[in-house]
């Protein structure tokens, strides 16, 4: 049978289950990448789970978000990953080296393996042709103990690229196109598999770029090719070695199609407060500006500080405005100051910034209120730059050096104009500044037995939640619209980051920017009824932080009625024995109020018989029909209260620490 | 009369008073220097004061401590001081552009000027043969405004440098040794005067660290001759036209007098948590290091990177350790960065962070508890650094590097056979680059009255405070022992810096460090009784900030016993009207008890005929003698509230806007 790439990286580490659309599959991972902010309770599970040392192939740990270090507690938690890393068998990449996606890309990614990561622009390694997933951190912890991961079989949406790009634009431009095309839940259940003649003009950074940024269609992945520019990728970073060629077959299909002329591509820009919000640059230009952030992992290569150093050289950043350049690692701010760039972009009045995300998750560099901010990140959602009403626009490289050169939102095109300018020819070095000395290798088994866990004073435990009752009466403290998400579940910002290993202190920040008097309200049913959330559509979109799946439930969540779950997120709350239920009828989300009490009666049955659920909502005496998508082995997991309790269960059962599940 | 440089700086700029150490004496203010984290306040005494435009010759406001952006206050704040300074007549240096101190140095400071700053290192500035002070906001914005300084006239204090520096060892022993010799109050009520052979071989920017850190010594200032060195210096900053030679007369005499042969400085560190706390390096070598921190306006220099990266080329920061680099301006890091050193940086592992004061002031870069942290930095106290059970260690680049190579406190002098290595002899360009245009000159007075102040929703107005009372009956509410620094009544960082425009929220830091519940306990007196603080000796030392005197006085202060004052906290305490009273018996500090009563009677008559003022203590029935060193300008003040209150009332007394103080 003919395979797409996406099929033949799925069918080479099918352990459970078919290749077909909907269906559970369990796959065998290869590799992990976390970072700090979630990567500390990855390290706490795997204490809980017991583990003796990772049974990946690569697992790496990522100092990249937690940066800013206001008080002791940062520096703690790098401490304490440090030493998990040593216990467990996991590569350190310590503050400073860069962020995750780019650097794992340029030291451990390899064509042809699957990747888990607990940040939702995992996908950026399928630009390499990997399978990247970001997941929770519970599977995350699952797969560094060998376990397989487990997702619904997701539709393989091919997208054929023709043509190539027009000067004055890039790889951002052809995401946000799709975003234009698709909006944030285009790509819900979906891998989107790039492929066509179009490629061949797109490196494999390039790739990263649109690989990235896919998680803002809600897909599950997107994967390219492992074609000639990903091995003169792996030649650049000395690892030609690990080149292995994946194309899809000539004949190979996919579950849907689409096709991008890259010479029809335009600039364009996410508008507030949604990446899904993308109109041509044109459109909005001329609106005036007070900050330019060129960084993340959605443009993190090279060729993307060094464009805005070669339109911004000799040149400087307009009055008033504050251009933020957070290179994405070490190595790429060594390559840029090789060429000169760095330099340049200094004169320009650029603020570089230490290599990390920065201001991409709220660390820093917040604007003022109501002041636009330009952004080459991949998430604008509301308050996420740290600023309460903030006007975050998402952007191409070339279309926020316009910016900072003219103080207002300008079509990059029109430069030519302004400024009598060429579009600037980039010539990228045929070898990268390799230097691995800020990467620390894992300790050989026998040794990282010895290696006791480093734990700083806000370093707490994990909450452990009881099992799902046979019934749930209980009130709905919350009712949200479409799209919200996990950032407005549970924010990020140099504010709340902080306190990532401490549940009972983050908790107070749960739903901060949507309801504030959220935690107290919901903790008052923590210890009695517990109580209900009722949500719209695409519930649970971004970040994969499963913190947003923990604080509720710490606070007393039992069940979230949705419209429709965002996957990760969903996972999210069965992991952690929340019960996530989808309203048959979209329009019973409108019927109820909050303050409603609702009764879920004969649970276990209906998981049993798979039956439909129905809710009383005894506060208006209606009901409503629910369905759950979990499967079997999820409703084990929810009946004894989410994922490490089910495992502790089996552990006292004399099962192997680490079995194979389901 | 033969004098010496000090005594020139003063002769020439008197205009109230004479020259006889201890007499009040009132400076003409050639220039000002405000920082963001206090500039706020000084703009919004400028709009208080209804100042049409600057008075000075030169007033420049920095953006370099708030950098951090952890929400929209930051971002506001900067907006507010660019407007301000359109508004005032003021340069407006933006963010990024760097620390105060050197950039002064660097484009403005002309030697035989005098210089107000908000910031205590202003004294940096007497590196170029500048009479530089450091002072509370509020007299900043008078000398604006066209008012002179008032201080009591120093003692000079010459300090004649022979020898020569031995290799591994910098400027920063030369001020560390006179700490070592002299304390963190040695020089109170001095200006330190260095002279002799040995300056020859000190660079301008050699000197800068010596003045800056010259504030740990307690002194009013620091200043250097303005000889070939200063020449050099404004040669390489394309300023040659600005030197004027300025030394002192041959047969120049000082008050007191000191000798140090350079020949014989080892290297030196100060142990937490206190500049004054100085041993040899050898001392405490081979004590773990988890941090480093290279910069702020302790040691500004190019030179001090450059050595560094110099000692750290081709080698790698320790496994565990986090190398910090805070370049001090963006003209160092565009000459380091042409040198190549930045690069070398870059591949020995350090995180660069944009160009700031940073970690100096709290902003980010805390350690973890208990872990030691090495810093070029001038201040240790503890807690300032972020982190609540710091362990902050001062010492030079060179000292700095070692530990950053070896992971622990290293001799830099050992380095020679550790690795092999002679000690780097740094050439610097013979020309600075340059780069004015992160500078915003001022708008012409015309064009500024119709600039309005741009005021974020956390810039709120000044508090108002009312007159003295003739009797205040009050209690204790909080007895501390010596040496309380600013940065213990109120603490800078991340955490309380943003609220620097916002007295009432920042009032809830006051003591933070010291006795949390004091604001609270505070609060309650504030509307009736007020209270008092009982202090050791030299109350106030460190930083210059005023909002040390204003959050107690917000909360009710009315007056401060104390075995002794620093200067700057003592002016602030008057110009916010706090009265401060010396004990005449040092030992009655110890007699009083927390929430003691205390009553002082007859205030404005023991004023008037300038009599001890007896203090009773109703709850023990003793009484306590005290004085005051109050002039009769600063009597004046207090009596109607501080300092904007008395201008208010000459206001309505139709005396000029501004007038002639005394």
């Amino acid at each position: 049978m003919a395979y797409n790439v996406a099929q033949k990286l799925i069918a080479s580490h099918l352990v459970v289950g078919e290749m077909v659309p909907g269906t559970e599959i369990g796959l065998r991972i290869d590799q992990t990448l976390t970072q700090d902010a979630t990567g500390t309770l990855v390290m706490l599970e795997l204490e809980a789970l017991g583990l003796d040392y990772a049974r990946t192939e690569v697992s790496v740990q990522y100092v990249d978000h937690n940066l800013l270090q206001a008080d002791s507690k940062n520096a703690e938690d790098h401490d304490f990953l440090r030493s998990a890393c040593q216990r467990f068998g996991i590569w350190f990449s310590k503050a400073g080296n860069g962020v995750s996606h780019p650097t794992h890309m340029q030291r451990f990614g390899i064509p042809g393996k699957t990747m888990v990561g607990s940040d939702s622009h995992t996908p950026a390694a399928g630009s390499l042709g990997m399978l990247a997933i970001g997941v929770g951190g519970t599977e995350v912890a699952l797969a560094i103990a060998g376990e397989p991961l487990y997702i619904r079989m997701p539709q393989i949406w091919g997208v054929r690229l023709t043509g190539q790009l027009p000067p004055w634009t890039s790889a951002k431009d052809v995401i946000l196109e799709m975003l234009r095309r698709h909006g944030v839940k285009g790509g819900v259940n979906r891998i989107v598999e790039y492929y066509g003649p179009g490629l061949v003009t797109l490196t494999a950074m390039d790739r990263h770029v649109i690989a990235n940024m896919g998680a803002e269609l809600g897909a599950t992945s997107t994967v390219f090719p492992a074609d000639d520019q990903v091995r003169t990728f792996l030649r650049a970073e000395a690892r030609e070695d690990d080149f292995v060629e994946l194309l899809a077959d000539a004949d190979a299909t996919y579950d849907v199609t689409e096709e991008i002329d890259l010479a029809s591509i335009v600039p364009l820009i996410a508008l507030p407060s949604s990446p899904g919000n993308v109109v041509p640059v044109s459109e909005v230009a001329g609106r005036p500006v007070e900050q330019v952030v060129i960084g993340s992992s959605a443009n993190p290569g090279l060729r993307d500080f060094a464009i805005v150093a070669a339109i911004t050289k000799g040149r400087q950043s307009f009055p008033g405005l504050s251009l933020d350049v957070n290179p994405s690692s070490r190595q790429i701010l060594q390559d840029l100051t090789k060429m000169g760039a760095t330099l340049d972009l200094i004169g320009a009045g650029a603020r570089l910034h230490q290599s990390g995300c920065m201001g991409c998750i709220g660390m820093g560099q917040a604007p003022a209120n109501g002041s636009i901010s330009l952004r080459t990140m991949p998430r604008n959602f509301p308050g996420r730059s740290g600023t309460q009403e903030d006007s975050v626009y998402l952007c191409s490289p070339e279309t926020g050096a316009a910016a900072a050169l003219t103080g207002k939102i300008t079509d990059p095109r029109d430069l030519a104009d302004l400024f009598n300018m060429d579009y600037p020819a980039i010539t990228l070095p045929e070898f990268s500044s390799v230097n691995l000395t800020m990467l620390e290798a894992p300790l050989a088994a026998a040794e990282s037995l010895t290696v006791a866990l480093v734990k700083g004073e806000n370093i707490s435990s994990l909450p452990v939640f009881g099992p799902l009752a046979e019934r749930i009466e209980a009130p709905v403290a919350l009712i949200v619209g479409d799209d919200i998400s996990t950032d407005e579940i549970l924010p990020a910002g140099a504010r709340v980051l902080p306190f990532r290993s401490n549940v009972p202190k983050l908790a107070e920040f749960t739903f901060d920017q949507v309801d504030p008097t959220y935690p107290t309200r919901a903790a008052l049913t923590r210890d009695t009824t517990g109580h209900m959330i009722v949500a719209g559509a695409n519930y649970g979109q971004g970040s994969s932080r499963e913190h947003a799946a923990i604080t509720p439930r710490f606070l007393g969540l039992r069940v979230v009625l949705a419209v429709s779950f965002a996957r990760i997120h969903w996972q999210n709350l069965a992991n952690f024995g929340a019960l996530a239920l989808q309203f048959t009828d979209a329009a019973d989300h409108d019927r109820i109020g909050q303050g409603d009490v609702l009764v879920l009666d004969g649970i276990r049955e209906a998981f049993t018989n798979d039956t439909e659920i129905i809710v009383r909502n005894t506060t208006r005496d209606e009901t409503y029909s629910v369905r759950h998508e979990l499967s079997t082995r999820q409703i084990e997991m929810l009946l004894v209260g989410g994922l490490i309790p089910w495992l502790r269960a089996r552990h006292a059962q004399g099962e192997p620490a680490i079995g194979t599940a389901e």
